[in-house]
């Protein structure tokens, strides 16, 4: 990733140093949102919603967390004392990471994924990091490698927000957009921005739970608990087949 | 303004219906920054800055407040007595002003001002909207006309930024940029974007002091007093020359 490129990096390196921080997204049909959800990746766990305090009871063994950011989930399950490695595309939000004492922090994006065989017991998506499976193509490809890397009886917990309950027009047009250039309704194509750092465009998938286990069919993981929040997000305990 | 045009409107719009929203501003040089200043198109006087509430005793007579927002010091106003008129470009604010009682609110862009001869006793650009401006060159056209509109003893009280005062790098090399383009340091080319609306891209100029009184040497307008504030901001009150 260039510099320039590490708008997340960016955001939550200023968060880190004290600035007032917001997160602004740009979706490929020129919908833009910002919100202040930069400080939920600094979030303690007293403050995290019940789904997510819940989510962490699954957790065991060896754990990878993917697209960990500044390290919420990754420091509090260390301080529970599991083995944990920590990994985000953004250089900065890992030098963060190892900032707060994350000991495991690597910079690697989910498509370099590549350990050895039975590395982990656990793999953590959260918030929304589901997504970054980015479609239904490259999330059966990434399981596929996910479940040689992982131990027989493993787990991968991981948050995405139902799309299709919104009532914003915008949002419900960019479904049927979606759905007529052959991608998935939630299948976003968006990028991060901060100051002059701008993201790369990236896929960022967010799913139905009937289409995630629509997904899931072709391989060989199955759903085996949802965890729903009071909001339209919700994460899914997913098991190995072996 | 075509409805799409109208971001800033929509922006005022949801936080008149008690929507969370993040103003997004993007200048013409990939700079995008996003912050929660709407609430303060809504503040009442007790949460003003001191010298925001000091401009306030230089108002006299009929007032003509030029890019009112939704209304919060045309609203002060009114209530103390005064005559104003509201103007702003954006449809949906002026309907905001409306429904938030204010009785003289007019769609208006500052290119627009036509009024008969001595129309108003005081003319206010708060919240920088001395940025309204927008360039040296149409800065002494428009106070030319306002020099006809305006009684004899009248005042514009102004407000904006001295944009120099600043080490953020990407700010200082934006000046650069302007300076060799022919432009003041401080003309920001900028668009406010909300959801899929953005305005059309507009110059708002920030400027310091001395090019402020730099240009109204050309016009019959002369710097009465400067108001400073704790940050960068500054109001000026600028009197009538006849």
């Amino acid at each position: 990733m260039k510099p320039k490129e590490d708008a997340y990096g960016q955001e939550i390196w200023a968060y880190f140093n004290s600035r007032e921080v917001f997160e602004i997204v740009e979706r490929d049909d020129g919908y833009i949102d910002a919100s202040d959800y930069t400080k939920i990746y600094f979030s303690d766990y007293e403050d995290w919603p019940p789904h997510e305090k819940k989510a962490m009871e699954f957790v065991k063994g060896r754990v990878l967390d993917i697209g960990c950011g500044a390290g919420r989930h990754s420091l509090y399950l260390q301080k529970k004392g599991f083995t944990v490695l920590g990994i985000d595309a953004s250089p900065l939000a890992i030098k963060v990471c190892k900032l707060r004492g994350l000991r495991k922090a690597k910079v690697m994006p989910i498509e370099a994924i590549n350990f050895k065989p039975n590395s982990f017991d656990t793999i953590i998506m959260m918030g929304n990091n589901f997504g970054l499976f980015g479609s239904l193509k490259k999330a059966r490809r990434l399981l596929k490698s996910f479940h040689r890397i992982t131990s027989d009886n493993a787990i991968i917990i991981a948050e995405t927000r139902d799309p299709y309950k919104t009532d914003n027009p915008a949002h419900l047009e960019y479904h049927e957009f979606n759905k007529k250039r052959g991608r998935m309704g939630g299948q976003l194509r968006i990028r991060i921005r901060f100051q002059k750092y701008a993201t790369k465009w990236f896929d960022y998938l967010m799913i139905s739970k009937a289409e995630m286990e629509d997904l899931l069919k072709e391989t060989k993981w199955k759903i085996k608990k949802f965890l729903d929040s009071e909001d339209t997000e919700y994460i899914a305990i997913i098991e190995k087949i072996v």
